[in-house]
């Protein structure tokens, strides 16, 4: 039999329109395909999310290699700017258009692409599993969550996984992540007691306090970095009041910071300084401080060692190119993984994703799937 | 002839729905009456605002008593919330209802009927002038200021000034204003660069800036007050941002701060200073910082003294109380007059200015036209 076009796959799964939390019919084309070649599939459906579990090989065996990915999209946004369907995936010079033609359509044709031709051309003494979700760029709640949720009441276990998002920022191979920061988000509500700015004593103005309080959160060196990551890092990204009244003070006003931190801390302890700072102005100002604080994902690493080396190696293979061993970046659900198997990420160019015109040339999604097949062959060698 | 009624007339003004920019009728009633009396009235109109100068008594006399207030008043706010029509002037209980019932129809009505009723019985030796504007509660810069920019082109000049603005906090006859704070906004824009928050390095943050900025012209002693006035004070009004994505650091914020100043400053030194401060946070965070500064007015003093004194007297006279001298509150149009001639404040107990409900007892209109009708027997005397 002829090999898998991973490129035909991609284009197949762009034409299927499943922006969070819409399937769009991603799921059962790749169900499709899956089951076909061998894949025992389960469709672990959760809250309205479609997700697709599929294994090559019996449950049982030691040895296990585990494919991560979405197939969810983000929404098109300016669809007037676009200068292709967003949802047609159209070729033009070698290059395909559409929404999710990078983040990451592309990755999970690949892998699913190189699986299928893996376990027929040379059947492993293992496991081949593919963990695949609807619900990456949404909440994540109901999604790679859900997956690991019901493998582990089944038994169902990956020895290693590999998450494929696009993970290089210039060059095809260039980076590797074998790691995340975490990422928390506090929003923050001072309250005073409003009043007349003729007479700020009869008030309690309670922006000089979160002015006080964001200045300390911003200024404030969480960590110097460590070996394996950069510096974790706060952003004030919002302070809001809505008063168009200059001569008022307002009664309450509203912030938010988001960190992105380091295995240096956990979100508990960053949970208790921001706390701790909040009730430090309370007391200064005499106001009242709230926090309502959102724990996305704790930070995690792989070090260096075995995985890490198995996909450097064939990415170094594949394109000459020996990729950085990074853990800069947002999350992704490498970060519900890490609980489970060691896991590391590696996928395609980023530049376009989330982007109008997002868009991928097709020889790298050839690339891609060379690079995913030899690191089955040398997984299972 | 018998006592022009105060209590009538106020009643009759509060019918004219004269909400900024209206005029509701207030002006001509008010004309016929002070033509009726022998003043000269002359309508100086600006800017779609009516405007009455009335004088009795010639132009070039060396003493002239002159008195200045507003006949518009504030929206009604919650029509539903009120008990009486606001603009009915029902009477229940010897309380008189009515937007504008203390602010300031019957202070208009008392100077008004005790200067028509002083003319007649006791003419005297010099002039009496009303400079009555529609534009006190709006932007007020075709008020009081055009009437003043006229009675300078015409040559007219009043010696000393009342405005009859209520001025006492509890009870008739607690406060005389002598001077007031200035006061004046600035509208402050701090603009960075946008980027996102799991990579700040890229961004240029404003948010930390703006907090900086705002917490140190919060914790910033302007000065400890001077004799007559309390120190000058500044309210951070609002900040906002309206950045609602928690992985994104916004370009631009905004925020507004309000300063009551007394004499130590004027609007220029404070603006002077701002600037400084702004540049100063700019120069620290890489962002650029903007100021638009409006001043609503300068402080002033009106030094205890001939014009207070005699306000004083005739106030303790009548109430049996000794007024403070003060200068704490808002702004008025007395912020204006001081530049022609000494100007002081006295009027009603001002609790229920701008509330649902406004009212006035009716014996307190009569108590200030008796004060009022003091003062200019005192003055000419």
């Amino acid at each position: 039999m002829s090999a898998t076009d991973p490129a035909k796959l991609t284009a197949d799964l762009i034409r299927c329109p499943s922006v969070t939390p819409e399937d769009g019919g991603a799921l059962p084309l790749l169900e499709r395909l899956l089951s076909g070649a061998g894949f025992t599939c389960t469709r672990v459906d959760r809250g309205g999310i479609a997700n697709l579990y599929a294994r090559w090989g019996d449950k049982g065996h030691a040895r296990s290699f585990g494919f991560n990915g979405h197939t969810d999209v983000v929404p098109v946004g300016d669809a007037a700017a676009w200068t292709h369907d967003p949802f047609g995936a159209e070729e033009q010079g070698g290059i395909l258009y559409g929404r999710g033609a990078t983040d990451m359509k592309s990755g999970v044709a690949a892998f699913a692409a190189a699986a299928v031709d893996f376990v027929r051309d040379t059947p492993p003494d293992g496991a081949v599993i593919l963990a695949i979700t609807g619900d990456e760029e949404g909440d994540a709640t109901d999604g790679t969550t859900a997956l690991l949720d019901w493998m582990a009441d089944q038994g169902e276990q990956m020895s290693v996984c590999l998450v494929g998002e696009p993970t290089c920022p210039e060059n095809m191979g260039d980076m590797i992540k074998i790691g995340r920061r975490g990422s928390m988000t506090a929003w923050i509500t001072v309250t005073g007691k409003q009043g007349h700015s003729a007479y700020p004593h009869r008030a309690k103005n309670p922006l000089p306090a979160m002015a006080r309080l964001m200045d300390r959160l911003a200024s404030h060196e969480l960590d110097q970095g460590t070996d394996h990551f950069d510096p974790s890092t706060l952003a004030v990204v919002t302070i809001d009041t809505g008063n168009p009244a200059n001569n008022v003070i307002p009664a309450a006003c509203t912030g938010a910071v988001n960190i992105r931190f380091n295995d240096t801390h956990s979100g508990a302890s960053l949970s208790d300084w921001l706390r701790a700072e909040g009730d430090r102005v309370a007391e200064e100002f005499g106001v009242t401080v709230e926090m309502k604080i959102k724990i996305s994902g704790e930070s995690f690493l792989t070090p260096p060692g075995e995985l890490s080396d198995l996909v450097s190696r064939a990415v170094a293979a594949e394109t000459g190119i020996t990729p950085e061993l990074s853990t800069t970046g947002g999350t992704s659900d490498a970060r519900f993984v890490k609980d489970h198997c060691p896991v590391v990420e590696f996928g395609l160019v980023g530049k376009t994703m989330h982007q109008v015109d997002e868009n991928v040339p097709v020889e790298q999604i050839h690339q891609l799937k060379s690079i995913y097949s030899r690191i089955l062959r040398d997984y299972f060698a």
